[in-house]
């Protein structure tokens, strides 16, 4: 049997009355505990021209992810951000912390990335490492096969689940949920990022509490025909509209930073297969949109109907993993603009290193 | 039935064989779901005969603990340290994190002590926040009925429990140890503190992974006659010596900081009421002293003497709560000397507000 942690309830289930969804979705279980998970997202920030910036940065953390104390798995991602720079990113994953803890501690890498040369460089760097309890986190997958994002780790499994299919799933797939309420102390007053001086420095910048990691993929690799088109055609326009909502209307998602990511091969190829990945002021934010904003239920309905059109053929998957932060280290960023992830929050939540 | 983790186990009980104590000790446990403890140490640093930086320090708390996010308890202590200065301290519990993140944010205490104006006051301030998930703590009480530390937390009640009476119960308490060591990175190569540089600054440090936080406490409020002159003759003194060895011998006993603080009342007033609140890189190093060192053994064994002796009329008690630290804020210092706390680690794991 998966190992799983359920808590005795204090605060209602959001499913309505005996719902059951007509047909399972899927999510990530273990073989054994997974105290904490560990999501590493460290990238270099570029022109787009600069190739030899991206390999080299790709190709130094391979070599150290080579090691006792690597990942479990790694992907390879690239975006463009807001003010035009290329953006390569790793993302990694870890089930122990203290395996995490062993790696960064001796990998020739974290000593480079936290030299103060890095920020003399001509590209910025930036990491934002998100320690996750396993009650914190929640995963769904439409289809049963596609490995993905921390459904890669060791001792993971696809299993089918039925705690899908209305809103307020994604909160009681949330083991905490049945404990916690996940509110902000922002949920009233969102903070004001107004800080704008990155450039040449290194800053960390905490996060909030209860604060949501949201990486929500589409993977199209496989599809063909009818299918393929109706992915460019329709799911794929509907989700720009989704992400162009969110980020013009920070205040009423409660979203601080989006980033479209399209995943690469080892050679640097783009692959059919996306995510975007978003950090959200709070859950109720994030389930706010997803259950009344037109853009969200377009997105919603197209990807139910596509499933129960195609069955077992349906050969596009969506996915997402959520993570509701409790404690985490400080996000870091390098000689980045002020667009960059979390960096313009700052002025309210920000340190610079003192030992040089 | 109270609540309670365990992890299928892959690691080993320290447990040798079937060992059985022949009495019960009592440890904490809730009635409901407390997924996470917040323990939040914070002091002002002061002249000796500065008795109205405590008083004004110790008011302005009490008036923001007294709202609907304070702590469910809190603790007035005072010690003096390496540098001669006295420190009065507050120890307060949340067992809602969500609640302590509530708190940080609106009480009043938490913005006067972000301001830059304390940096330049006479006096320093020190806060280290311990966020300490369930399967990362545990603890242990000589006797039933003695209400201190996270155990006075609503929900709480103290229970009797059998892990007790061998070298390697404590770690066989922690759930988490029985699927993690619980090593630090740094097990083979201590970390050097150099930094001297903390008058006028604020400067935050970092926690390095798995270390120990342990509040280790003696009651002897309700003692006397015999029991009584033997804690001031034999109890006392061993004690001490403990302390000293540890403190004199950090790079055998693995321990960063380590403060006898004794506890208040509400006028200020010192009880027959102690604890020692030290930090160690590794629960194998405090392991390692407690099971082999005679300034340990000889505490150990007087406190199990004593018992036996006494049976259920013993009336000094002695306690510990240990945490195992995973995720944590940085440890925040406010124009105090080079010997407070962690501070001078920052050389390694430090940073300062940018934001002011």
């Amino acid at each position: 049997m998966s190992f799983h942690i359920e808590y005795p309830r204090t605060l209602p289930l959001q499913r309505p009355g005996d719902f059951q969804p007509g047909a399972p979705k899927f999510h990530a279980r273990w073989d054994s505990a997974v105290t904490t998970l560990v999501c590493d997202y460290i990238a270099v920030q570029r022109d787009r021209d600069d190739l030899t910036s991206e390999n080299n940065f790709f190709e130094r953390l391979q070599r150290d992810f080579d090691s006792e104390f690597g990942p479990d798995c790694a992907e390879r991602m690239r975006m463009v951000d807001e003010a035009g720079k290329t953006n390569s990113i790793i993302v990694a994953y870890w089930t122990d912390p203290s395996r995490y803890a062993f790696w960064k501690f001796t990998a020739a890498f974290n000593a480079w990335l936290q030299s103060a040369e890095r920020e003399a460089e001509d590209v910025g760097y930036w990491r934002e490492t998100l320690v996750v309890p396993y009650d914190r986190l929640e995963t769904i997958y439409s289809e049963p096969e596609y490995r993905v994002g921390l459904n890669r780790t060791k001792g993971c499994n696809i299993e089918p689940m039925y705690t899908a299919g209305y809103f307020g799933a994604m909160r009681d797939r949330l083991p905490i949920s049945a404990v916690d309420g996940l509110n902000s102390p922002y949920e009233t007053s969102l903070p004001k990022g107004a800080f704008e001086d990155g450039l040449r420095k290194r800053i960390r910048v905490d996060i909030p509490h209860n604060l949501v990691s949201i990486r929500s993929g589409q993977y199209w690799q496989k599809a063909e025909g009818e299918q393929l088109a109706d992915y460019y055609e329709n799911l794929q326009p509907k989700l720009e509209v989704g992400m162009s909502y969110i980020k013009d209307n920070p205040l009423t998602t409660g979203c601080l930073s989006l980033r479209a990511m399209v995943n690469l091969d080892q050679e640097g190829n783009e692959l059919r297969e996306t995510s975007k990945h978003g950090y959200f002021i709070s859950l109720a934010f994030l389930e706010r949109w997803a259950s009344s904003h037109k853009s969200h239920l377009d997105i919603f309905k197209h990807a139910l109907a596509m499933r129960r059109k195609y069955g077992a053929e349906r050969s596009v998957v969506t996915w997402h993993e959520v993570f509701v932060l409790g404690s985490s280290p400080s996000f870091e960023y390098v000689n980045c603009h002020a667009e960059t992830g979390l960096l313009k929050y700052a002025n309210l939540w920000g340190s610079a290193p003192i030992a040089r």
